[in-house]
């Protein structure tokens, strides 16, 4: 490392409970001299169709984060100390604008990339992944998708609306974000609106597994899927929190029985050493459903993992 | 009471857990010949500018209220057996546009007041109660507004936006909604932006009852300052449960310290028998802050009140 | 105090979060050589109309009450020190069964006052109050009771059961437990079924005071008024805890909003030095609808006032 | 599908958190001019032995079914398309008399039954389900029991009740309701009274698959045997939702750790298409135990399965 | 105001539960060039008695007081504007040293004193109120006293442990911190452990307003005597917000029933302009047992009144 | 069984709520003749360096304990009835001294095993675990140590401070308590400070299986490495509860996403029959943190597969 990197505060020094508030208690991106990846609040929630307070997800995911250490025993590596980390605080949305909020965070994340290597996300609803993939991909190209949910969101429009949670990568498809072929969810769940949501899901060239498949194939079966699939594309990862059973995440918006468990999900990040990870986000996880800050732990460990898949790539 | 009239099944033949969903168990609207009084409810909530979440409010309202019984002893009315009241449902709000539902609002409003002679409506965010003051100004003309809040609501705009829960009063002055010099905030109190909201606010002619005030005014000061201001216009009743003090109803979307207890609020309303009510609403429950419906309960209660004045006025 | 009184254990040696799970860590019946007053626990709720749960009541105010210290300054006594209190487990009744449990509740309490000259009650939900009456009047005759309450609980039946938690104090007076024209109602208030319910109170010899009255005649007024009507009757006290307003007690079954505070409840307490208190009860403590021990804190707090009543009796 | 099936309100026109209070915004029985299945509410607890709080487990599972989409990808069905499902509403049971309850749930049932084909009803305490296997078994002849739950439920009685939610099935047994050597529990688990218990409920022929042989069996294997079990007998599913782990489903009154995920569940009733499902219950959701409605929300992904295993085997 | 002063960000730019996680969003003390007041955490709880957790109480207060706008109406002052205030983070105690923490506490306080003039300290148990006070005598000589609280805190000892959450002013009238009879207490309520500890108290200088006496006093009252309690003596206020009833601030560690409402507390601390406040702090705020952050939010307008009080005196 | 033993009282004559609140409402020690195990309580958590609480961990544990009953079919014994278990209390802890209640636990224990042939003990946090097992070892000789956790507790030292939650193995090895290269930790997950920590941990001769290795190893797996590792050495089972996954066990003070299923803990526990097991503990629930005491219950499910293994162990 080199001498100016800046890590978290020693916990022996200041216990956990305590300093600065940002995630992992790292430095904010001003008290850094560079930063490799920075991690980006994105508090916005007006995409919402059911249960709202993803607004208020980035404070939560924060606090729980508090808890984080370095080193990463599964991935062998410190993503805090073998990478330069920051916390480049929250990109201020208008709650009452989908669409303002929509260029705004196109825009700061484009400046944000002008410092940062790659951004991590936090949400916010699903709404932010468009605009986050947008200037991803301005950067690295079409990228294939690793979407992480309960629910396909490449539905058109709701109360024709365009820009909503439940749509961003419907959108990103027709702007031609995304590699054909190249995007997969994983942990696709309940009931849907008609047979034609996934017609038209499959159209579009995304690969499903739903959570059920997890029985069979389990992680090993996954990983293997979706590094097929992905290959040795530039990779985006979305994680919505809902793809998680919502008896272990209950804070979210839109729940679904039958989810992931965390285990299921860290796994199958762990798995993905050695893609060309480029950027990514975790989202809708609403602090008012959750208890105990279960669900903002389970996302600030996916938040760990996938730091330490960049600071993997960057020791290649 | 007439004939036909019909209320909430017998709580000895089917327990107040059972039975339909309604506000209070009462018919629905397509069950009544004719109706006095509409409860409805307005599932929105885009324009909040803090902690979301009242678009649950309307049935979050509705599960309190199964509890309520008919006869109100502190105003000696049956508000069910007096007058014929029925819950209308909910007005259908596209939770991604403030600006169309405003409209559908306001033209769902005006069809209700077609059926019902007046409207006690559940939201949902303050936003509604300008489309809902709208149809209520063009039955009866411009309304003394009573308005127990711990906020202003008379600001200009947030982030650009006109029609927020911070802005419906001043935006119903601008429309010449509101008689001059009629208007009272009841239970203001905490922080404001700047010394200038209170001088805007004065100058739209708003007369300020503070929750400090009720200290020394106690209850009976109260109602006769409001008899005042009031004396006999048409007069509405707008109740932003954050009125109350966040440690007695915490379900709401921006809780201010230092509030009025329930028995404050219900005894000032209780008060007011002899002011021409023509139409109420019961904003800013939101549930997922809620516990054991003490919120949702509370604000029952002042829907049950707001009624019982219906029907005393109704009874002259 | 005689040698052999037995207290709760030191709280410098054993913590408050530390030692036996008895109400205030007192011994139980079995420790001690005598026993003025042995307070017992009634897990019963099969009487119950609304939100069950109170069978947990009893264990729930015992946890609370882990945080009590003996001397009571507002009445300058020691209950626990100028009297021998002993907690007596609990009346085990069977929940399937509202007439053996009313059995069970007689002869137990019977039991128990061969041992203990009073007892104080824990609920349970207010069924169990027409049982420990008959006791208490077996040995003391017609009592004054006093009632504090959100609700009037002097219905006939609910459903065709005479004995429910709603229906008590009128099974109490068709028995002939009651002094004609001592029982007081406190706290009353909501929505009655009808006109009727005020007027069959009334004939049955029950003064009112309400909620709202607590306005007007503050705690001295109340305390007058109670102490008139009782004067020097024997007195039983049966405290509902949803006489406190909802918000500052939700763990309980029936809320109504506009109640007392807690101050407001134990300053008439405390008023009532002088009268001859001979057995109290405190009931419909609801833990599933608690949060943080709030209502079971409020309700020990009364058991503690009610004991402190009694050593001052005792002292005369 | 017949022009004069009627579905829920289209949710881009009426958002999912607004509209009818009904099972999955579903049209009440009177709507509708015929009935395959109707989902009916049978709020009754006065049989549960620990946690009460079932009798609001239907509005809780309504509330929850607010999210519910209709095509069902695992089974490839429309359950509310491909049939007409209605919500019939709750049956009113008296809260304090067990056995009048059980007389009118079966008079209800077998009313319902005259209109509908098929019930799914939702509880409530597993009391109810003996009374609703009279009337299913009344129109089909005995059945095969298919049984998840972590309890037997085939106690002889409790404090000397016959009719409680431990001893359904044992009085099913004794009534002949039961097909011998076809009925199933799965999830059984957690500590019993005696070894008796075993014995005695191999005794009625039931086969039991408990919560630990998910571990080895898988669901896969789960389905073969239940498939074994049941052959082409008419199958009756009866489900306790504390079959699912506790940490999963809190809202539930006798919880025991080491339960099924939800996953597992949905993942075992999928395996069912093809067996002659004839009717079913879900029971045992209470809410006042329930965080952010995660208990529902698998209850109501429960039924939305059996509505779909009813629409395949109509589909046949 | 100078042009270099730094206020919270513009609320109508970055949304209040987006930005900064200081105390009400104000500048970091290293982003301001002068200080007049610096808002600091101390985040401990190693002293306490019963329920732990108040180590999360700055964290806690700072979320909650992201809602505080700048003017103060009831005090008609700027306390953000008047004067320069910012977050000084937090102090770094050693949980698992007292002595360790009360000295850290003391020469952090002193060392921040060089910076700013005054200080109001987050707490944190009541044991951090002894180092507090220490320092600020350093500054302005032996302090009028005012303790806001359900509890006298002048304890001796617990498990022989001199310096815990219910002796620091024991500690500081040994020390000669306090000037003598110009102490006094406001809210006091609940059991204590003997007539002693009132003997004790007394003896030491200190004055007693119980929760009860505000019953008659009401504020005005209260206002005036503690004014001639404090005179023009350097006043040092310490609030354990215990002092409000549980029902309304159930997030901290040893409730007593009776207490304080919030427009209690802030009407009587509206009634001290014109006194020397000097210092300040705000303590056993546990989040763990609070609900929708109503403690922390009635803690944080304590904050505001307080740096309003000081903004007053500055204005002199 | 001799006709002196004494088992919980009959739950068809004293209901599950009601009774004792001795853990599973077993007999005190005192009420015993002899006892084959203690179930002790150790309230204390003042080791903790997160989020404290498990100082009521005893108090919460035996609550949900109530539930159990006696007969195990998954060991076939009956852990109540084939062994004399009593509860003995807890041990009285200084909340502000590690180093006395590190003596205090271990005097007390050396004495509780002068009566009781094992104790289960149940926290508190982790740094009882070692003055624990210096008593066990004081009797049977260095153990092999199984260990249930998501942490190693290897660490040394946390601010200086040798005995915390986080460091009883190291100085348990450091003491020579424990077999070289018979000890394992199950369950170990989430970040730690650094390579080193593994390193060290090595050193001390634990072997680890992690949380994620149940993935591919499953129960069998698990439970076969753990029978090579013990193999006939004299066994002491320490579970920390958050080795279970923070969405199924919230309650507990440094969650870690990513655990194990409450059915693999149990399940892994009772392939351990014919191991030597002499004595264990169940740690860090924290009941501030838990919700319907899914936590507890869990944790109150280990102890009575640990009093089965203890059974079945005596029985041989």
């Amino acid at each position: 490392m080199a001498d100016d990197f800046v890590g978290p505060p020693d916990a022996m020094a200041v216990p956990r409970f305590a300093g600065p508030a940002t995630f992992a208690r790292l430095p904010r991106i001003d008290e850094v001299a560079r930063c490799d990846v920075a991690v980006v609040g994105v508090p916005f929630d007006a995409g919402t169709s059911y249960r709202p307070g993803a607004r208020f997800g980035p404070s939560s995911i924060r606090a729980a984060s508090r808890l984080l250490r370095d080193y990463n025993p599964a991935l062998d590596v410190e993503p805090f100390g073998d990478q330069q980390v920051c916390d480049a605080g929250d990109i201020a949305c208008n709650p009452f604008s989908i669409a303002e909020s929509v260029e705004t965070i196109e825009s700061a994340s484009r400046e944000l990339l002008g410092t940062a290597n790659s951004l991590v996300a936090i949400g916010g609803d699903h709404t932010i992944a468009l605009p986050l993939l947008r200037t991803a991909v301005e950067r690295h190209g079409p990228v294939a998708l690793l979407h992480f949910d309960a629910h396909l969101d490449t539905w058109d429009t709701y109360f024709g609306a365009a820009y909503t949670h439940g749509t961003p990568f419907r959108r990103a498809w027709e702007e031609g974000l995304l590699l054909p072929d190249h995007a997969t969810h994983v942990g696709i769940r309940g009931p849907l609106f008609s047979r034609k949501d996934l017609d038209e899901d499959a159209s579009f060239g995304f690969g499903i597994i739903t959570a059920m498949d997890l029985e069979e194939l389990r992680i090993p079966g996954v990983v293997k899927r979706i590094q097929e699939r992905v290959a040795d594309a530039p990779l985006y990862i979305s994680v919505d929190i809902d793809v998680l059973d919502p008896g272990l995440a209950p804070g979210t918006g839109t729940p679904e029985a039958g989810g992931l468990t965390s285990r299921e999900l860290l796994g199958t990040l762990r798995g993905l050493v050695g893609l060309k990870l480029i950027g990514a986000d975790v989202v809708e996880v609403s602090p008012a459903y959750d208890h105990s800050e279960v669900t903002a732990t389970a996302a600030c460990h996916v938040v760990h993992d996938l730091l330490s898949l960049l600071a993997r790539r960057r020791a290649l």
